[in-house]
């Protein structure tokens, strides 16, 4: 295990506060971890910087990212800044010899993910670590439902359907925003998606080929300051998948869903029984065994305990539930476990870029209106 | 209303018996109602005829099923035999001037079930009733998200999410029989997707063009006395849809869904409000409606009560329960509301080809690899 | 089994309807089921008596319920009156030699119970038949339990907690009516705890002592005709009881409890697991087994089934649902077992008075604000 | 806002871990905060308090508590050592001049638990803080039934029911522990219901009287080393309850309740609505409204998000969950509001007295098997 890290963050909104929180706490919950020290942080405002360092904790503050990533004293750039910075400051921390924890998606354009991702095969060359921030790959019962699946539990594998809503575009008459722009993407399919897809990833592997379409609810939106505009990103993408292992499965994402908060629910139906999963309940697992006797067969909802690593690190008793931010802190110990050299639960940025062109091989067959390959060339 | 009716029944599996249950509750249940008198039952051994016939309380029985089209005390044939039976059976009784109300699907083949609605639109004109056992359209739930629908409560719609499940072939070691056959039909596709296709039809309307994608999950099966057969059906079916209405939506069936014993789940989601609906909670309708104050937001759980028709004929206090039988005998009031002239709630033949159009245009998007449009020619 | 079988109805409100479709589904529901003949009808006035007759198919009517109880051709009269009118007609329908089948609960006084039960202790002599329509004993589901507790699927019974909540007096500006006064009984309590009491007796046996406090939550309500009027009755029962077996157990009732519609809900905790049920969902039963793998343990959802008896009787499919007037089918059907000398799962009237000395304890209890003893004076 | 606040820590176990994880958060998640520094850590062993203090971040450590208590660095003693202790670590933090923020319950004599309070009314006079560690009444969802109350959503309260299991005893082959001991207390009663008895506390005040009973599932177990012992507490406590607002309630608990891992189950029926809540679930709210039109009331489901405070300052997207760790972030802060002289929404020392005087009741209710008013002496 290192001994020291420092720790530089770009990026001090949700996403920043988030790694925050997870670098404060991830000493305390996990046993065994190294010093930590909050170095250097960077917010695009020189006063809003120095205000977040005092209420994070940081030594040191900057307006300028670049400030961080040459900093000595940082070990490990947080990269929570707006997607389309990724690229820039993801390489600008690689080549200066930085370990890099970035928020996803990689990046809007598939080349510049590809760059990213040739960035961080060549650092690792020199020991150097970059790993992206798929947080919902990392709760217990995601990671019970791999355990369950590499032991065989539900057999062989049928079938698989994921969905993942939210409802923060489902108001037709909310404002036109910069989501809404074809420059921020496609939409839900790289808003979204790619969560869902860092699962499949993560549970059954790659995906061969896709058939996609998108839907466009709401075409115009009010605008600040009176008139309307076209919408151009579509808040609905629905797609048939084969994943390279054969299975078959289904995509359906969707921000203009009414009610839904943050669910991504997933069914796996095996040939000896099926596994059931929602985010927005993401301390619970349903299973449903054909071992069980037949008359008392039926879904269980199995709750989150010790039992299921690394729950008992956060709570001794079982069912008592954890939050959000807690799935970044168990993120930042398999980070820190990279760092040492252990294998790890993380989307490295070869996975990543899979997953980036699994969407845009989507977004193509959407437009063309046919099955679409997925082609990933070997690296 | 008509004054007395008398009826035939073909076949007396497990539809035959849910027809009989229905004719013998709905004077009962529903006010008003005409004398139904049992008149004349088929099955294909004389012995069993008989038995049934005491058992179900029917006048006569015969094993010739052309005996009960032919019996001038039969006003209406039931019509349960097997699907393959179905064209010459309706055509048969309707030519022999019976009211016909047959099972779902029409036809295994499209040609056949094309005849059979020729055949219904003669009969119309000489006011005879054609009317299809599409019972999960008329659960007291099932109406109430029409009417909430009608009535714009959750607005336009931004999308439509089907699936329909069961478990019956989950099992891969499960014996090869006849539903393995490639002449039974497609699989799933047809012995399943025809009841969510109904939801639509009733719903939304037709089906403007689909991409659909099947899988065989286990492609052979052991055979009674030895050795295993290549299974020529398939268990899943997954569909991406636009309706003529404009609406995105998907369907996705399977028979090989462990756990799911009579799944049909329903996601509406719209521009004020979202729908859910589960067929094995037929009782229960879930309803978020954008309405409500902005902190009590949620799904809320509508348990059928006689507000919700025709739910209080069945039991006048809210929240007891109606069973899967008593849908039948929703269905059959709606077809002597026909009888009598009414309009009424049900899949007449015109609709049903409609459903198995749509049917045939998914397998045939699935044999293709591509989007194929769904036509439907002008009656 | 008997080769035939009279039926005669007195009272055709909601449980007279109810008993009619049972008569008229059970032959058609199991098998070798006797005939069943409709015979005489009773209603307290003579036109809507024989309209009665005519939906529910009945072949006489009268005003009079004694010309029932005197008919030849009735073997059995199905009793449906307000329960004050119990104990004359069914003391009357036993003496003229007919067996009898009688809504719940027996007789709003204790006396006149302890006079039926006599009554049908005598009559049980000459070979006549005597039950309750306790019909929440019926479901599939509930039989399940008592197989399941039977079997030791849970160990032995640590505890027992039970509720029944309805919300059709929730509302403090609903009218005044009959069941606020005095002379009809208690409230809630007799209303109501008879249908859980009759769960705890058939799956527990007799409850020993109880402690019980009752509560009037809306103490005056508005007359028709103005004014308001001081609420005699309570809505609202708690009670904490231990059974002769030695279990604790806790009975809550409550007619106020808004958004409750038919809501039974118990809680039975074992040494090895755990049975949770709810009437609103009586097609389902939550198990809880410590014999299941310790990360996989789970409250499951098993849905009726053929497995289930008699739900294969209903519908060969699982998870297809029965409703609330298959439960008086089935009901009748264990009826017709004993008319054969069959055993059966009923509440006769032994068991019928127990339940009710139960309610008449817990309401002493509640007066004299201490714990009392149920007193099962030998037969 | 006081400008830095020095921490003490005395037990480093979960509870200690607990508080330690909330000091470390709550700058962070909350605006304007203090500086705080982990000044002093109190383990029984000096070797673990070393260890324990690195991975907490503590400045020093030590194996006496007095020594924490006394350094001048400490402003707030976070006391999180076993309950016996709990007496004599708050007086002396107390008359130390410290805040202290201690676990509940108070002490395991109502003797001591009265000095405790005398001790906090006397410090309170010099502008010292003494809270208790009740972190159930914290989520915002909790914090919403309050508001959902305050507001008269639900209207006039008719009813309470609560419930609070879980199963660490559940299984009568567990060995026998201090917790078996007649010392350690009742049992479930004091080990568990002061949690559900602080939210009666803080949503519908003070209890008036109680009658309870205690039940002893299993009434001995195996010792380490050979034989059995007799357990001398109570897993299962049930009572029946009137506040002092008139209100008649319900209160059950067992630590021996299969499946249940950490529910605590409310009921809240009102004369408009009903509120049900479940910690299992603890980012739901169930609400059902009288309110809603009839066809559409049910009972809807309330995710947590930004508009339940302090929900949003952990995540400000809806639906994302908070764990059971935030909720002591959250008392945490409270705490900080109170050291500022803020009104905050915390049991103090006062209302936690009230709390056990109405376990101590219960118990003797059960030993005298009768009522008992529950005696609130004016301070």
């Amino acid at each position: 295990m290192v001994a020291n890290i420092g720790v530089g963050l770009i990026g001090t909104g949700f996403m920043g506060k988030c790694h925050t929180l997870a670098w404060k706490a991830v000493g305390t919950i996990f046993p065994d971890m190294p010093a930590i020290t909050l170095a250097h942080l960077a917010e695009v405002d020189a006063d809003l910087a120095r205000r977040r360092a005092d209420e994070f904790g940081f030594a040191r503050s900057t307006d300028d990212w670049r400030t961080v990533v040459a900093d000595p004293q940082v070990d490990v750039v947080s990269i929570a800044a707006p997607n389309e910075f990724h690229p820039e400051m993801v390489i600008a921390a690689l080549e200066a010899g930085k370990h890099v924890w970035c928020e996803k998606p990689m990046a809007p354009a598939l080349a510049d993910a590809e760059r990213m991702a040739r960035a961080a095969r060549a650092a690792r060359a020199s020991g150097k670590v970059a790993v992206l921030g798929y947080n919902y790959i990392q709760s217990p019962a995601m990671r019970h439902i791999s355990r369950l699946l590499a032991d065989g539990a539900i057999g062989t594998i049928a079938q698989l359907r994921i969905e993942m809503d939210e409802d923060f575009m489902a108001d037709p008459e909310a404002m036109f925003f910069w989501k809404h722009e074809a420059k921020s993407g496609y939409g839900a399919l790289d808003d979204f998606a790619v969560h869902p897809l860092s699962i499949v990833s993560v549970l059954f592997g790659r995906v061969a080929r896709v058939v996609c379409d998108m839907a466009m609810p709401y075409p115009d939106r009010p605008m600040h300051g009176g008139g309307r505009r076209d919408v151009e990103t579509h808040d609905i993408a629905s797609a048939l998948m084969q994943l390279e292992s054969g299975i078959p499965a289904t995509l359906q994402v969707s921000r203009s869903a009414w009610g839904r908060k943050g669910r991504l629910a997933i069914q796996i139906f095996g040939s000896k029984g099926t596994i059931l999963f929602d985010q927005e309940r993401f301390n619970e697992v349903q299973l449903y065994l054909t071992a069980d006797p037949v008359g008392e067969q039926g879904f269980r909802t199995i709750l989150s305990a010790p039992r299921h690593e690394p729950y008992g690190q956060f709570v001794p008793a079982p069912g008592h539930g954890l939050g959000f931010n807690d799935l970044k802190t168990i993120e930042c110990h398999e980070l820190i476990t990279c760092l040492s050299g252990g294998g790890a639960r993380v989307i490295d940025f070869d996975r990543g870029l899979e997953i980036e062109r699994t969407v845009h091989a989507m977004a193509r067959s959407h437009a063309e209106r046919r099955w679409i390959d997925v082609v990933h060339p070997a690296a």
